[in-house]
């Protein structure tokens, strides 16, 4: 079936005029070079809206002065025949220019779920998260936000800056997308997956495998966070290229405690280097709670 | 001639359900214990919105903890009849359990503008602005919000953010109203000028009178910025109870420099302590420039 492409716009007037009277608006930013895990909160988007907006844009304040922007994967060609595919309207690709022109000085930042896990290691990355997604927000002004749990922290995060700054828009978690190929069955889609080759995914499955046993050691009835933790870090000390970052067992507020509870939003979150990437990803404790 | 008293709104879903279809909404946030300075920004949204909403809220998070929070004057009863004499339709009056409830987290901070005089002498004061600013144009979502030109350097930086995060409103700068009373005649209408007695409201127009005398220096054609300084330092020494904090003459960016340019956005600002009260005050460097 042929698809039409979407239209592309990089200034947000444009883009608003074209949204008038449009119905349910559905949006999804993402950092583009996109994978089935992007295409799927697209066709979420699809299924529920009259009108949906993916954002492509690699936002440089979310990184690091030594993390990977400059070699941030980067395709739009590619990117905007997968979104046409899954049903996209409108592309916005604003330019730096746009998101960021001179004088720009704002922040928004979260406190408390943003300051731990991924917010020690990489300093000021929600900050940056926060202030482009809001920016975005308010430039696209959807009625609903899909946004993937593989960035379960990160969807935490954007949860809580949504309700305390009064933005009205409904957020939408999606499940993590996994491989289904052969010897990187399981692996979390991932941008940053393309730097690795196909031997180095097939051991990166060491993440998810490590969080399947800690549901597994939970589905066994254990209850001690620590012995949770270890049923995970056996595994991944079977895979020497793992550098564990962390591995943690946390509540809906993404605190930490000795024992755990039966509470379904419970999560096992993870995040390691492999081969020079660092990758992430998360699963429920409890196997029968939300993917 | 009989006023009708505008609603008022404690929950904000109610005003928003009472917002639909009002055409052009005019927004005047404000902390209350009105005076003519608020019902001059009340008039001015009149005249050019179909409906006018005032909100009423006493911000914590824009106090220190050394400041006056809990002694800062409140009189709903009155603030709503001053309202109606000068035509707003709707008063948005929240509480803190709506503002901010518990595990509110996210603050907006703006640098630049933020970080200079009042953010120097009041560490968290802007943020504490923006962040509730941010909150209440996203409760009301007016198209424009009216803001009075005394707290010129809240202008700028609350002019920064909403630009900086693309809120979509129309901000509109109001000039300060000043007192035409015999002896206090020229001090700008404050609520905390509700502090002072008749004779130290009399004293205080100093601030007042060390401007005029900055615009006049300047008018007799003073261009370096120390010797136009001294002009209004010469007035603030004869008055024994100025605690001055600072005088300053900068450009649009708030910026000082050596020797002031003829650019009519240069102001002069100035904040002291008389009587143990702080009180602001700004005029444009040049008498003919924006007032």
């Amino acid at each position: 079936m042929a698809v039409t492409e979407p239209r592309v716009f990089t200034d947000p007037a444009q883009l608003r005029e074209a949204l008038k009277d449009r119905g349910v608006v559905g949006f999804v930013p993402t950092m583009g070079y996109l994978h089935d895990g992007h295409a799927t909160l697209m066709r979420w988007a699809r299924q529920s809206c009259d009108t949906v907006v993916l954002s492509i844009y690699v936002n440089p304040l979310q990184f690091g002065p030594n993390e990977d922007y400059a070699s941030y994967p980067r395709d739009l060609e590619r990117d905007v025949k997968v979104a046409a595919s899954a049903g996209v309207d409108y592309v916005f690709a604003p330019t730096d220019g746009i998101m960021y022109p001179p004088g720009f000085s704002t922040r928004v930042s979260v406190q408390g779920v943003a300051d731990t896990l991924d917010g020690l290691s990489r300093p000021g990355h929600f900050t940056g998260v926060a202030t482009v997604v809001l920016k975005l927000l308010n430039l696209v002004r959807p009625d609903k936000v899909f946004l993937g749990e593989k960035d379960w922290q990160q969807v935490a995060v954007l949860r809580r800056m949504i309700t305390d700054l009064n933005v009205t828009v409904e957020v939408v978690g999606v499940p993590t997308v996994r491989s289904e190929d052969g010897a990187s069955r399981g692996l979390a889609l991932s941008s940053r997956n393309s730097y690795l080759n196909d031997e180095q995914k097939a051991r990166a499955t060491v993440l998810s495998r490590a969080l399947r046993a800690v549901q597994d050691a939970y589905a066994g009835g254990e209850r001690s966070t620590a012995a949770l933790r270890q049923a995970g870090l056996t595994v991944l000390n079977a895979e020497p290229q793992v550098n564990l970052d962390y591995l943690t067992i946390v509540d809906s507020n993404l605190q930490e405690h000795a024992t755990v509870t039966d509470d379904p939003f419970n999560r096992i979150l993870i995040a390691a280097r492999l081969f020079g990437v660092r990758l992430i990803d998360n699963m429920p404790l409890s196997a029968v709670g939300p993917a």
